[in-house]
This record gives C-alpha cells, structure tokens and sequence, in this order.
C-alpha cells in the first residue's frame, strides 16, 4: 500500500502501482474524464504511470497551465508524425510546448514549407488525432537510442542521446509514430480536437549560427474547435489593438534611431494624455497627503553603492558616467528610492511629523539588450510614478490600506475592473534569507494580509515570494482580451532605511527606524498606457480621451456656428476642436472615427437655425439633435460614472 | 594737427600732444569734470596721456563700467601706499579691481590683518586721497625697475618684471609712492571720497599652491559717501535674500553629497512652487498654440554627432555612457533642441501643417566645476522650459511677436517690470562666420527688430553678436535691489534644420527647409527661481505663493471653527493651511512670518461668535475683522491684479 497525498493535504491508500488516472476515477469518475495531465513529487508524469511509492500527486485539466502545456506538447508529436508523412526524411530535432502553442524544429533537406502548406498538414494532423491513439512512454538503452537515430541518419537526434546519460532515456510511441521524449503527455491523441499551423522560421540549431538552419513549424491546438476560432479572433483583435499600431495610428509617441532604441520620443497627442494620467494620480495623491518633490536623474556611483543597487545591477545596465576632471562618477538612476532617501535625511524628523510621502513622476533608466526591447512595454528609460511612504512601524497598517483605496481609486477611473492580488511573504525556512526585525516582519505581513481581507480584495498568500527586504503585495489586471498584466505593487522595505541610516525621534525620545513602502499604481507610463490602449483599443475612459469632440461644419458657411458651439464647449471643460479643412464631411467623419473621438458634432442650417448640434457616437449610433448645454450635460454625467472624486 | 574721433562719429581736429582732458574739456567744461578715465583707439589710457596721431578718443565718467574700473584701480594704488606706511616692510604683489571694488595681494611677512584693522586702513586710504595726488605714469627701463624691487626684497614684482619686455615697462606715481603699472587711472586722488576694506583672506602667489600664501585685502571705493552706503545697504539686503539661504528658510530644496554636487533635490514645497510655475507657463504656452512633447534624457552619441553638440561640448562635458553589450554609446542630452527635431522628422509635414511649437520642461545636464557651482544658479543638471518653433521662413516675423508677447506675459505676471532688450545680429565685414542663406539672415534680423520696434521695447542692436546660425534676441531684467539678469532668449537657427535635413513640403509642391526658434522665458527653472527668490526675498506675488493663508486658533476650542475657515477658503481654490501644534500663538505668527505666509488668519470666540476671520498680512498690517467671503474676494482681486489672461 502507499500514501498519496492530493494538494488539499488529503491522504488516500492506494495498492502500490495504482496509475494516476485511476486515482482521478477514485477521486470521481466525472473528475478523471477531464484530467489530461499529471505531476508525481513534482516531477511531470503520465496519467498511465503507476504509482509505487508514497508522494504528492497533482492532476492536471486543461483549465491549468500543466494542463495546457501537455496537450501542446502531445501535439507536436502529432505534428511531427504528420510531417513524416508528409515530407518522407524529414528530420526532427526539439518540440517543445510554448506560450499559446507548440513548435517543431526539422530539417527538410530540399524541401520547403510555406502557408499554402498549412491546410495540408492540419489535415493530415487530425486524421492522426482521430485515429484514438493512446501516448505511452517506455525506457530505451542509449545504445539502442542511438541505433535508431543512426539508422535513419538524424543526425540531430543523435546529437542529443549523446548527451544523455544511459538509463535516463526514455522514447513516447502513438501510433506508428516514436520520438525521443521525457514525457509529460496527454492520454490520448483523440482529445486533440482542433489545430492550427501558425507560421515558418527559421531557426538554427540549437539556436548557434555556425549551425545549419532548420525549419521551425509553429503550431497551436484546443480540445474544442469553439475554442480555437476564439483564440484566433482574439489573436486577431489583439493584432487591431496592438499599442505600437495604435500608439502610431492615434500618433502617440514615435521611436527615432538616432536617439536610440528602446526610448520613445511622446508626440503632442500622448505627451496630453500622459499629462492628463498625471494630474489625475495628482489631484488623488495629494488628497492622500503625498507630497510632490523632484529629483535629477543621475546620481553618484557611491549613491547606488549605499542603496546596493550598484552590486545588484551596476554591471549588466547603463555604464557609469565619468567627468572631464574631478574623477567623480555618476550613473543614471535605475530607481528613485535613493534620492527619496536623501530627500528624508535633509530631515531631522520626530515621530510627529511621520509619516511623509514622497511623490515623484521619476524617469529611471535601465539597460534592455536591443531584442528584448518591445514597443512601450519593454523600454530603456520609463517614469515611474513613484511613491515612497516613511511610516511608523505602528502606522504601516494603516498606510499600507490607504494605499490600497488609492490603487483601487486608480483602477476604477480607468476601467479595469477584473483584477487579483498577490501577497507575497517570507519563507519561514529559510529564516536567514532576509534583512529586518522578525517582529518587524511579522507585524508587516500581518498589516498586508489584513489589509487585502479588509479591503475585500481576491489574493494569494505565496510564501517565499517576498523580496530580501521584505513583503509585498501585487495586484494581476485582466484586460479587455482576457490577459492578465501586473499592474501596481506596493512593497515594505526594511533594507534602504538601514543602509540610508534614516532615523526619527520618538515619543521615548529615543532614535528609531522608519519602515519604507514603495509603491506605484501604474508601474510606469509608458507600460501602462501600452495596457490601457490594448485594454481600450484607444476608447479611454471619457475624461482622458485627448480629444472628447470634434465638430465638423456642413460647409464654409456655418464654420462661425461650428466655432461658436466650440466656445461654449470649452467653457464647459469639454477638450473639443474643430475641422475646417477643405475636405468632404465623410471624409471627415472617417478619420474622426479612426481617432477615437468619441463624439462628433455635426453642424449646419438646421442646427444653426435652431441653436441645436447634431450628435453621433464613436462607432455610429446617433444620438440626433441636441443643445450644447445638453451634450455638455450627457458628457459631464458620463465623466461622473467612471471618475468619481477620491476621498483619501 | 592731429583727427580725433570721437564715439559719436564727430571727428575734431587738434594739435598733436593734447591730452584727453583737454579734448573732455573742449567738448564741455561740465562733461570735463565727470570725465575720470579714457581709452584710444582701443587701449585704456590716463586723461592726462598726450594723444600724437589720429584715432578713435572714448571719455568715460563714473556711470561707465570703464571708469568705474579706472576708479577701483586707482583705489587699489592708494590701499597699497596705505598698507606700506601701516606695515612697513608689507611687499606689494598685484591689485587689480574688480566688480564692485578692488583688492591688493600682500605679503605681510609676520604681521596679519584682521577686521579690527579695517578702520585704521581706512582711515589712512582717505586721508592720503584727500592730499588731492595725481596720478602719473612714466616709462622705466627693464633693470631700473628691477633694481627698484631688488633693493626693497620684493620677489613679488621681480618675477612680474622678469617676465615683461623692456620698453613696455610702466610706473605710477602719486604722491610718496610708487607702483609697477599698465595704466588706468583716474586723474587725481582727491575724487576718491568714500573707502571700505571689506575682508581679507589667504590667497597663493599667482594661484598655485605651490607657492607662499599673501593676504587678499579686499575694498571697495566710491565717489560719493553717499553711494557707499547705499551699496552697502544692498550688500545686506542680497545677504538677506540670498536664494541660498532663503532656499533653506522655506525648505524649497536641498543639495546631498551622495547624490551630487550642483544636482538640487526639490523639497515638497519648492517643487510645488515649480509645478505652480509649470503650470501657469502651460496654460500660457497653450492659448499660444503650442503642444507639449516628451523626450528622455539620453540620446545615442550619434544624436549628438548629428546636431554639432558633441564636436562644441563632447570633451568638456558628461562623458559618454557606455552599455554592457552592443557597443552603443549614449550621452546625457545637454539640449533638448536635437530630440525635437527628431520629433518633427517624425513628420511629413505641409506648408500648412506649420508652425509646429514644440514645448517641454526638458531637464539637461552639463558638467561644470564643482568650484563653479552656486545655489540654483549654477548647477549641473537643470530643466529648461523649452520649446522649438519650425515654422516657414514667411512665418518667422508673425512667430517672433507671439514670442515677445509670451515672454512680456510671463514678466508681467512674475512681478519683472524693469527690463531691456539686446538684439544681435550679424557681423556684416565677417559673412563667412554664419550659416544659413543671407537672404534669410536679412529677414530674420528685419524681423527681429520689427517685433522689438513693435512691441515698443526698450532694445539696442549689436552687430557681430548673433550666434553662428542666426540672430537673438535676449531680455535683460532688473530685480527689486537693481542687479541686471539675463532672462528669456528667443533665436533663430538656420542650422539644425540642415543638420536634420528637417523639410516640408511647400505650396510649391517643392521640399523647403523650415526656419527654427529656440525660446525660453524663464531660461531654467533652477536659476528663474533663484532670481524670484531673489527678486521678491520671498514674497512671490500671491497666485504663486506655496501657501497663500495660515489659520491659527486661539485655543484648541476653536479648532474646529479653524478647520470650518479652511474649507471655506479651499472651496475658494485659496491654498491655506491650519496650524494645531501645541505652541503659542506668538511663535505660530513669527514661523508663519518666517515662512513669508501672506496672510495670518487668526480665530477665536468673538470671531465664531460673529462668523468673521481676523486678518493681518505679512510684514505686521492689520486687516481687523473680515468675513470669510470678503477675505476670498479680496485675495481674487490681488492677484488679478498680477496675474492676468493670456490671450494668445
């Protein structure tokens, strides 16, 4: 008999060599028909493989990423098959399981593969899947690994085995198809219902240039065709909303070579609507009693060496930066948090004053090497809107909830409704891994844990997961196309107050240690806006569109009216402007809609006559003649609902 | 006979030999007796020096730079017979004036000099100047003047002697002494009316520390009683309204070794104070057609290779910035010019399309020795409010007046009202000095004075000072103790559009180069608000004050009431604050002076009672009783008064 234990600490007595599938039929007959994959003491088995020793078991449907990754990588095997058959010598290299698929690396000789290949391949790969093959994995000798790979001449393969030590390999037969493999396979090749070639690369193997080039297949695949048709509207509309279009279409921001990758350049439209966030993180931040300071964005060398980000990062980013005399060396600054040390240490401070809240809209600097570099979300040089909170070890409950209300207030205005939390806290193992006072520690993971409970926000308690210095909490956003981003992270910290030598008086009038949170709401502007327009597809909420309306004149005659409606709109706070150009009015309407602009106004005799604007939405709906004082109504109401005033 | 020129044009002929007073006194007996120092044909001069060939003749009074340094350094004569006849034995080294004085190197052997001296010094500089000596100058041959020295010790003269040529060799006298000379001086002791040794410090024979240390006796000399008091007046007042020291009273900023010498750390309320000006320049720059841009504060040295910076600043500046891989070089941009005409280059653009302002509150960075740093005024990093105008060369005239009313808007709203205007353009003997097409040039420098003319400024045009790459124009303001600024700048580049081959597309259908303007009103925020603290010690004018109201209460009873005034006023969008803290209304009312607060709203029982606040205003001015709504409306009509609409 031996003892499995499931991840709800449940134990259950099975005979020795009971499969993991016949545990899931155990467990329920209703269960096991969807567990597709498994992992044995933590290592990835197959459903088949019998258990014969006492351990953790965790079964796996495809609602989990296990599950996912399984079913790719059980497809690639068919595709691999497929392409045997499809392409007689072929020969196979790696294929691997990815992000949303699956790929196969395979040297073609003369042959080639392009898209119009594709529909015969999935075709091919779905009459295989329908033949109800079962995966099924058995030990081969390294000399008969060998011999097989030898024999057909692939040369990859081969290269591979030679790196394995004998008695580690094992080969996955469906079909009368056989690969070299370690497992982690789904029962049966009949649960892959839909698949889809995605594109050809080449790729060299094993990813060195002096290596031969081979074909690379990217694939994907779903238990249900709904769910791949889904996958790809999405990808499709992902594509539509894709920040580096967007961002050039709404003419945002541009990237130059001559000033260098990686550091976008905001045009005017962007440059207004970073502006707008910013006031509007202002405007809430201050009624939170955070106070604005600047700082410059270099610092000495020795400044990094006190914070020790210098040790952290200082060899893989941007190099020093030496003077023509003096020898000193500064560096661009990767973080604000120093300077908001010394801005605290220009103190003295008692405990009276505490806490202070250092704001900063501060733009850091950190070397990304060219190809991970990724529109707005991967870049060389960001601002944070950066916050730092020296508090009381007594006043961290209270802060750390306060910061709370205000990242809530953050995700509120701007749409984000679906949202997680992740409170991350020390290993209690692993006691000597981290700096600060235990009973320090206690207190703050105590003071986050509540405060997300009060906070009634949905969380995670990941042990192990906080950083040296001590806890965190991060909030995942989903967004409009069901991606998940983390936005937001609010961190104590125990380590800069120490190595900054930050003090304030108590009411024992003795010296103390601050404790520091750090915390940004959107994490950088230039990654945020990247979320919030993929999120929107460029619709922002009403009051941060750079443009709320437009108003376009039937002709030359009434563009008085046109600027007399525009007049009593500005009076009303609303951001409109007017087209004059010579052009036709379909035109217009087309490239307002292509904008975003929310609303545009129409005006001519009619309208003039009556004192009315004609209204249509963006998207077309038409809302039909109006007063300006009623638009200007329907508009402020429709700000109200998503930006409410923040209380503190 | 001989022509003299004089700097009217007028040309007079005199006998060889006659003196420049005697030429001060044919023009005017009355000009004669204010005349107290000359320069011909371009050499400084005595009055009493015989002029033997033709030339250009320039009489200066005390109202010149000129004669007011001819004045100092006569002084500078007289503390050094002074000194030798206190300090026998004293050795001379050099004593050349300065701003604002004069001071005279010694070698006082054992003796020292300490502000207990001054008066003694003093007392003998005026009665030797009352002794009515002129000051004469005579040739002396190379081993005369040596063996003068040698006799009396001084190694000091003996090394300046050894390094000058015979027959260049000059001495004056006056009275008793003697001293080595170029000349310069004025006509006679007796003008010398009021003294003032100001300090003494240690400094090392021509500068190097390798050598023996003298004493630097600085003075100051004036030729009224009168004005000596009225400098030292203002010397106290600048001590008083230094912006480093008011920086630190009111806790605007701060400097920290760790991050950096010459980088200023914003506290909460000077970076409110920055913001406000932000703020309010926006709005401005707005109304005036302007959009904002954001660009980093890097660009790849290529950037800088592209706009000339780097051959003009590369090697005196921050060096470049190297990255861990890829080889790329970056430098700290010491202008944003060059990232906005990358911007524009984002383009095509249209005649129509034009002008395009670009404005940012760009920071920039450029080394300068730590011993050259000072307060804000000096600094290693600071933020420009910046912008690029690129507009048609037919536009330049149009753009140039909406600039100088910019500029004019900004002064008046800032309290500036004391201004003149430098215009300068090009050297018309030297045309292969500048870029650009002369035709262009010609309508630029039309231009310029046009809008100056225009605009009824009070401006001179000098020729020869235009930058290589086109004609500016610069304001010069007077603050309140009468010392000249150099604030806001406005030029034309006809470089950097060739340098970016920047273009548009004309009615011509043909590619044009557009024209550039570089403005700033404030120049840098950094050094405009050193000048403000200057300016005002302080009392900005109220729509910028950090905080324009303080309420303090009586007793803790009224707190309440206190706190019901504040939001009253904060309704009123007035910035007030209350002050709780457990001190007596006597300290509250000498920190709120302090801090310069404008109004000091006092409340207790009677005014609850009556729902009235009791209003002084800095400096003591006692309002009496008001109520809350009169009070609001009286801060709204002061600052109308400064702060007007723009109107584009």
């Amino acid at each position: 008999m031996i003892d499995i234990t499931l991840p709800d600490g449940s134990v259950r007595a099975y005979d020795s060599g009971i499969t993991a599938m016949e545990v899931a039929k155990d467990i329920s007959e209703g269960f096991a028909r969807n567990v597709i994959s498994a992992k044995f003491n933590n290592t990835t088995i197959e459903t088949s493989t019998e258990l014969t020793t006492d351990g953790n078991l965790v079964l796996y449907t495809w609602k989990d990423a296990e599950g996912k990754t399984a079913f790719r990588h059980s497809t690639s095997h068919v595709l691999a098959q497929a392409l045997e058959e499809l392409y007689p010598g072929v020969k196979l290299s790696i294929g691997p399981a990815i992000e949303d698929g699956f790929y196969y690396d395979v040297d073609l000789g003369d042959e080639t593969i392009s898209e119009k290949d594709f529909p015969a391949i999935e075709k091919k790969m779905l009459e295989i899947a329908r033949g109800k093959h079962d995966f099924t994995m058995r030990s081969v000798s390294k000399d008969e690994a060998l011999d097989k790979y030898r024999t057909e001449g692939n040369e990859y393969k081969v290269e591979l085995i030679e790196n394995l030590e004998d008695g580690t390999i094992t080969f996955c037969d469906h079909d009368t198809f056989t690969d070299l493999c370690r497992g982690g396979h789904i029962p049966n090749t009949s649960l892959i219902k839909a698949v889809k070639i995605m594109s050809v690369a080449g790729a060299y193997w094993r990813g060195n240039e002096n290596n031969p080039q081979l074909t690379r297949v990217y694939g994907t695949s779903f238990p249900k065709q709904k769910e791949l048709k889904e996958y790809l509207e999405l990808l499709e509309e992902a594509k539509k909303r894709d920040h580096r279009k967007l961002g050039k279409e709404l003419q945002f921001f541009t990237f130059s070579q001559k000033v260098g990758q990686g550091l976008p350049l905001w045009l005017p439209k962007g440059a207004a609507l970073r502006e707008r966030l910013e006031q509007f993180l202002k405007k809430a931040q201050k009624k939170a009693g955070y106070e604005m300071v600047v700082t410059p964005h270099i610092g000495q060398k020795e400044l990094y060496v006190t914070s020790g980000h210098y040790e952290k990062y200082g060899e893989d980013s941007f190099q020093p930066i030496a003077t023509p005399a003096e020898g000193e060396e500064f560096l661009l600054k990767p973080m604000n948090c120093p300077h908001h040390c010394e801005i605290y240490n220009s103190g003295p401070w008692s405990y009276r004053d505490l806490p202070k809240r250092y704001a900063e809209f501060g733009t850091v600097y950190r070397y990304e090497q060219s190809g991970e570099l990724h529109g707005l979300t991967r870049v060389r040089g960001f601002t944070q809107d950066d916050a730092h909170i020296f508090c009381t070890p007594d006043q961290l409950d209270e802060e750390f909830k306060k910061v709370i209300d205000l990242v809530l207030y953050v995700f509120g205005s701007l749409g984000f409704e679906n949202f997680t939390a992740q409170v991350s806290v020390r290993d209690l193992d692993n006691p000597d891994k981290y700096i600060g006072d235990v009973d320090n520690w206690e207190k703050a993971e105590n003071a986050i844990i509540n405060a997300a409970k009060d906070k009634g926000l949905d969380y995670v308690v990941e042990t192990g997961e906080a950083a040296f210095y001590g806890p965190k909490l991060d909030f995942m956003v989903k967004d409009a196309l069901g991606r998940s981003w983390q936005l937001g992270t609010i961190q104590v910290d125990y380590n800069l107050p120490e190595r900054f030598d930050l003090t304030y008086k108590g009411s024992d009038n003795e010296m103390h240690r601050p404790v520091m949170i750090h915390r940004a709401p959107f994490g950088s502007m230039e990654r945020f806006i990247a979320i919030l327009l993929e999120h929107t597809a460029g619709n922002f909420p009403l009051w941060l569109m750079p443009e709320q309306a437009i108003i376009l004149s039937i002709s030359e005659k009434y563009e008085k009216y046109a600027e007399k409606v525009l007049n009593l709109l500005e009076n009303d706070e609303i951001r409109a402007l007017t087209d004059h150009r010579n052009e036709t009015i379909g035109k217009k309407i087309r490239e307002a809609e292509m904008n975003k602009t929310p609303y545009i106004i129409i005006v001519g005799e009619q309208e003039e006559e009556n004192g009315t604007i004609s209204v249509r939405k963006h998207g077309g709906e038409d809302l039909g003649a109006l007063t300006v004082t009623k638009f200007s109504e329907m508009i402020s109401e429709e700000i109200k609902k998503t930006l409410k005033p923040f209380n503190g």
